[in-house]
């Protein structure tokens, strides 16, 4: 029974390392030419000081993350000074105890970023990584693949009326009411 | 051998059901009440008619999602009719040839759904989930937990001649030359 853990040890060990791998092969599939080239995956890893786990956010340069619209003479600026970029490296903000300014990041999914801002909510072990446009962020980040319970099957049809019976007969937490389910 | 691979796979199973209950808990945890409860976990997974696996992005009824602003006349009116709505039960956008207008859903780390609106990107198995402001969708549903490999630690200091060159210096999907690592 002990040697069989341990072997299941392994097998989830292997899997959590396929699992980081395949993390780390979207951002290098943006250079087709790289994808059948298993070095420069090496070499990232070589190169690394240290394997930090944080919580990435996503922001851009306009008012809803920065509150600052174009015309403003800091907008698109970062806090050490030079202009945001999305490019080969770009400019991330971090919590500059952490990781202070200048320092050299590889993201899983994003690809290099150097610290170069940062952000009233962004301290400790969170990044906020800089994308050009809001659905960038929406679409390149903000994305996750769940598993849905469809609880009823709905017949092309909805009433402004039956919506809010529904949330209102809902309470936080619970399932919701049979009767609702009925199509 | 295979007993033991048998006996990983169970444990694998397990490992997998955890993490899809834990998947579940964080919206409930929206109610207090309810965390004590395990009947409204159960009680869920009983009405499930089936499960399915998509991808979901966030959205606003705001223009970078909508193309319409306030004062727009369709403004915040989904496709069915309703107004926008994120409550115990919020409204989302489906491909109405998987889920028809009135679909309710369950969705981990969001709530219940119900299917009211429609997406020129939200073709097949893809959800957009409606939010409130974009920053709810940022904070909300556009965070991922990752593993950062930190390459390089900065001195504080960062000039824009610096970050040029560096974009320059760096190809597409290869590893950050040697001599930019070195602080």
């Amino acid at each position: 029974m002990v040697t069989s853990f341990f072997t299941c040890k392994k097998i989830i060990s292997s899997l959590a390392i396929a699992a980081m791998l395949s993390s780390v092969a979207p951002s290098l599939a943006a250079a087709p030419a790289d994808k059948k080239d298993p070095v420069a995956v090496e070499a990232i890893a070589e190169q690394t000081l240290s394997t930090v786990q944080v919580v990435a956010t996503g922001y851009t340069a306009g008012y809803e993350s920065t509150g600052k619209r174009p015309g403003h003479p800091q907008y698109g600026i970062t806090y050490s000074g030079v202009k945001v970029r999305r490019g080969q490296v770009s400019t991330i903000a971090a919590d500059t105890k952490l990781f202070p300014i200048g320092t050299l990041l590889y993201i899983p999914g994003y690809g290099y970023g150097v610290v170069a801002d940062t952000g009233s909510a962004i301290k400790g072990r969170r990044l906020d990584l800089y994308f050009e446009t809001i659905k960038d962020v929406y679409k390149q980040w903000g994305k996750r693949t769940v598993a849905v319970q469809v609880l009823r099957k709905g017949n092309g049809k909805l009433s402004q009326a039956w919506l809010n019976q529904i949330n209102r007969a809902v309470e936080a937490g619970k399932p919701i009411p049979q009767t609702y389910l009925e199509s």
